[in-house]
């Protein structure tokens, strides 16, 4: 089943438009997992410690969000065991039935863009396939040609992927608005053609875009560039974007097609500890409240 | 010592200045190594046989050019164990005096962007610090925030970055060439300005940038941008770009700045053994001579 069936599926079934960024931060993990930033400790120890709290934030997801996103670059601070630890979460979330996006932003020439969509959505022969992720996001600023190798990962294994197109961060108009017409809306529009080519039985593409869920005037904007492209929104919670601003994406359009649009929250459920309000809470307990009050706010809105 | 200085010393002590581009693509991998594409084997020894490749190659790169390149994506197929393939390799390369650049072009939000120069550079407190780059490739479409932390590890840590300016490939023009001027031009702007804070002795910035030595008319342009960048100038070989498009950049400026320009080439060195003229040669000595040529054909050019 195409990557955009699988997660319109997801989200019907959920109800919800939560995607839960593991994002693991060291200097914020809680207290019950400080090895991983103790430098007395070996790194392969540290590195599963970050594992077992990223295990424990797939457990509280399961069963009540459609799907996860894992930031690379958090295990990568720990090499080769922080790799080792990225495939036992990404396994751990497959197997309690998440969809697992890898937030890798990755991006380069031809055929060294298609050996990344060989290492996170297609696998090499004869690997094991159950850490490879659902979908990826990617950074299309080589062009056309670099995207091209996703894209026939999405064609040839039901994988998706989402290309930067308006990220949510202050220093994103530096670039991205650059031009007239700005290069966010010329990417969005390159999105759009290529997702023509993985359209799932529903009408949604495998080929999304991230827009940043900061930039709320922008939004009506980018989804009318992208009709069928399921939006993946970064910025909720800790970077400061609110459910009004996101709800009119989460419904299906007038003409019947699905939104497939993920809403991410990251530091906001993860750290949800070390807000005051929740100080006297378990972490895990407090993250579960938040992770909560993320999908009553978002449940207003009508589902896929 | 500035990775700036370190750069211009390795430039003068080998008198040449090529970049040996380390990009183990499984399926042009010579006999020899024919065990790392084989389905039936385990991932670790597959991994095993990519990183042997790649110490020979260092073996072959080292006393005789200044500095390498690996290219991340190939060593990430294998997940962990070609994360470790990966460790092994920068450190053979550092412990043969080589500069090593990761060729990782990662590109994030702020705080994941600092993680990614912790994994790159500066290392974490704690951990063996033996398998760090010298210098990463950054993609800053996120903007001067997603860049701030790699500037911030050249400051702290003598790190060198190199951002992607005008990639080599064919696609590079749909978006790089976006604009009036170009994207391309206002990163290369934002790429002077970030190196000032990082000035070596010698004049040189340790904030370098990616210009595909591919587009041949354009270099003298971003030369001028880029008065005191080093320049790495992919594209070289392989890709179709010749020594008389790139010695206009490898000498020093009118006014004494060093040039501090690297020209990579990957495959017509690692894979010169498929080669018809070298047929009759071991893969080693193929890429010995390959090697050689390129020295030779840039040896025409002042040092520096």
């Amino acid at each position: 089943m195409s990557y955009a069936d699988r997660l319109l599926a997801a989200l019907d079934t959920r109800g919800n438009a939560c995607l839960v960024g593991i994002d693991p931060h060291l200097e914020l993990l809680p207290a019950e997992f400080a090895v991983a930033r103790d430098p007395r400790v070996e790194r392969a120890e540290r590195a599963n410690a970050i594992a077992r709290f990223c295990c424990e934030i797939v457990d509280l997801a399961a069963g009540r969000v459609p799907a996860v996103k894992l930031q690379s670059a958090f295990f990568e601070i720990f090499g080769a065991d922080g790799a080792a630890a990225w495939e036992r979460v990404v396994r751990a979330a497959r197997e309690s039935g998440l969809i697992v996006i890898g937030d890798v932003k990755r991006g380069d020439i031809a055929s060294t863009a298609a050996a990344y969509a060989t290492a996170f959505l297609e696998g090499t022969a004869g690997c094991d396939r159950s850490s490879l992720c659902d979908a990826v996001t990617i950074n299309a600023f080589l062009g056309a040609d670099s995207v091209e190798p996703f894209v026939l990962a999405c064609e040839r294994a039901d994988a998706g992927v989402y290309v930067l197109v308006r990220t949510s961060n202050p220093g994103s108009a530096d670039f991205q608005r650059h031009g007239e017409p700005e290069l966010s809306e010329v990417v969005a529009r390159h999105v759009a053609r290529w997702g023509e080519r993985v359209m799932g039985e529903r009408g949604l593409s495998s080929v999304g875009a991230v827009v940043g869920a900061t930039h709320a005037r922008e939004l009506a904007r980018f989804r009318e560039l992208l009709p069928r492209a399921p939006l993946l929104l970064p910025g909720y919670g800790a970077q400061g974007a609110r459910a009004g601003d996101v709800l009119p994406l989460l419904g299906a359009r007038a003409d019947g097609t699905p939104s497939g649009t993920l809403v991410n929250s990251s530091r906001a459920i993860l750290f949800a500890a070390r807000e005051p309000e929740h100080r006297a809470l378990h972490w895990k307990d407090a993250s579960s409240r938040a992770l909560e009050r993320m999908i009553a706010e978002l449940a207003s809105a009508p589902r896929s």
